[in-house]
């Protein structure tokens, strides 16, 4: 279980190896939005994503003796970049399992950092199998993405920073739109928000077709999605929401939103024009949310967590191309 | 005359209004380099650029009833944005004087922002006369894009936090590398350093064959350009150093480093891969520096300035194609 509290610790042991991200805007944006939008960009976090939060809560959370054997995850994705970090700046051991055909690119980046990386073949490799081989011949301690109290604590840290640095700026009624895969970072805002600006309220925002978290908010209970792939948005597509995060997000979050592919296309454009920073198409859903749905969003401004920017030149060079002026 | 006492007024004036960005880095990056590199991302300014804290410290530096009559600046790029904005957020009137042939995308930005626009024809037109007879009919007060010491004083605004945040991450002594085009921001920051962080020595970044202010420093006399077209880094391109920031960068200002074309390029493409901030030819000139010429630089550590983000999506694709993994 995650609480306040557990946030408030994640945020001391964070301090000075997390980034305090900035809040920005443009009136640009605003004028787009047709209400003031401030843009939390996690893109600037260290590894270019807010789950380098999650990992370092999780690990600084580990005894001693526990986390000098060493962690293990299994990710190809932001992830896997946000423990490896975490573990290089604790001096431990980090396993990453990916599947082997995953980018080259992000194999490199996490080996870079420091992680040994365990290949395995989607088709015919048990992952769980393999991963848990692993640790129990190592001793090694699973970090899971977001199902895992310290993780959500470690997100909720973003939270924190958005509570104050929205009051900073005169907001403290507004909804706050998080990029939403298996909850971790919307369950551990959420949590933020309710101790230190209960004015603001998280909600979900999800590519359209993966929009299990929505329709969990909806139904009451955990949807799955029917399908896992076919996403530019892959950074934030998960089966379902988490055991410990739906019902964090059931009990605090505002209804789900979701948009189309090119939404989120044309939100990397316009943060590429207006805000200067660099997102990945899961990490720009908020802001397509908070730009092209504006009916659906409540308020004289809204918040958006641009949850990350880990993409390729050419994705990233087609939303320019699509919708740059 | 600008000095730091003018540079911590401006502060307080800017407080609230231009936003403190955040000091940067990646293991990545110190790999490449050789040694830590902290990138200070004025991309992120409001604006898009530093220009902002100069055309905030100008106006707000005004008597009252001087700046209601409104503020005049020559400037089809960052300096104009940065004084529309700044008028517009005193309620006040700005007249920006362009080139006719300024790319449209700039125009319709600073008319944006608020500002009229004017037009003149770069063959025939007289720009200081039209500038002149404008001032003088409507009682506008011109704001120079950097040889004025209230600019100087808030460019130095970055040099303040550049002071304090490297402190924070331990950093005491290290050549801040500054992208110079009139000498505003690296005048600015050197008088800031030298009063907050002594062990800090600015030091101006320019591109090959436009490097008036490296060869002034070595001569000790200001020195011109012989060309002020055909670069990519456009923004930082200007005749000379000014009457007044080339006294203060040769007092305080370490040798100036130059870098090519095609290193701006790549320095754009691996601050979009591990900073994820979108930089501009001009911009990059000091991640160039800091990343590419190593043995111009001494230290454990380096800071780079990197001054602006306003950069065509076309420029900006080219980076990518060329230099991104």
């Amino acid at each position: 279980m995650s609480t306040l509290e557990m946030i408030e610790a994640a945020a001391k042991r964070l301090a000075g190896h997390a980034r305090r991200t900035p809040l920005l805007s443009s009136p640009f944006l605003d004028e787009i939005a047709g209400r003031r939008v401030l843009v939390k960009p996690e893109c600037l976090q260290q590894t270019g994503s807010f789950k380098f939060r999650g990992g370092w809560s999780a690990l600084s959370a580990l005894a001693p003796e526990v986390r000098a054997r060493g962690v293990i995850a299994f990710s190809s994705g932001n992830h896997a970049q946000g423990v490896a970090a975490a573990a290089r700046g604790h001096g431990v051991p980090a396993v990453i399992v990916m599947p082997e055909d995953a980018p080259r690119l992000k194999i490199a980046n996490t080996r870079a950092l420091g992680a040994e990386v365990v290949l395995y073949d989607r088709a015919t490799g048990d992952r769980d199998a393999i991963g848990a081989q692993l640790a129990k011949e190592r001793g090694l301690t699973l970090i899971k993405p977001f199902d895992e109290p310290q993780v959500i604590a470690g997100q909720g840290t973003c939270g924190l920073e958005i509570a104050a640095q929205a009051a900073e700026q005169g907001v403290t009624e507004a909804d706050v739109l998080v990029c939403c895969g298996g909850g971790g970072l919307t369950s551990g805002v959420a949590l933020a928000l309710e101790g230190h600006a209960p004015g603001l309220r998280a909600r979900p925002v999800e590519p359209d077709g993966f929009d299990d978290v929505a329709r969990s908010l909806t139904t009451g209970r955990i949807e799955r999605n029917e399908k896992l792939t076919g996403s530019l948005c892959d950074a934030i597509i998960s089966p379902q929401p988490g055991e410990l995060t739906f019902p964090i997000m059931h009990r605090l979050c505002g209804p789900g939103l979701t948009v189309s592919e090119d939404e989120a296309l044309r939100a990397m454009a316009l943060a590429f024009t207006r805000l200067k920073i660099v997102l990945e198409p899961g990490g720009a859903v908020s802001l397509a949310a908070a730009l092209f749905h504006p009916g659906a969003v409540s308020g004289d401004a809204v918040i958006a967590v641009a949850s990350g920017g880990n993409v390729d030149a050419e994705v990233f060079g087609m939303a320019l191309e699509k919708h740059a002026d």
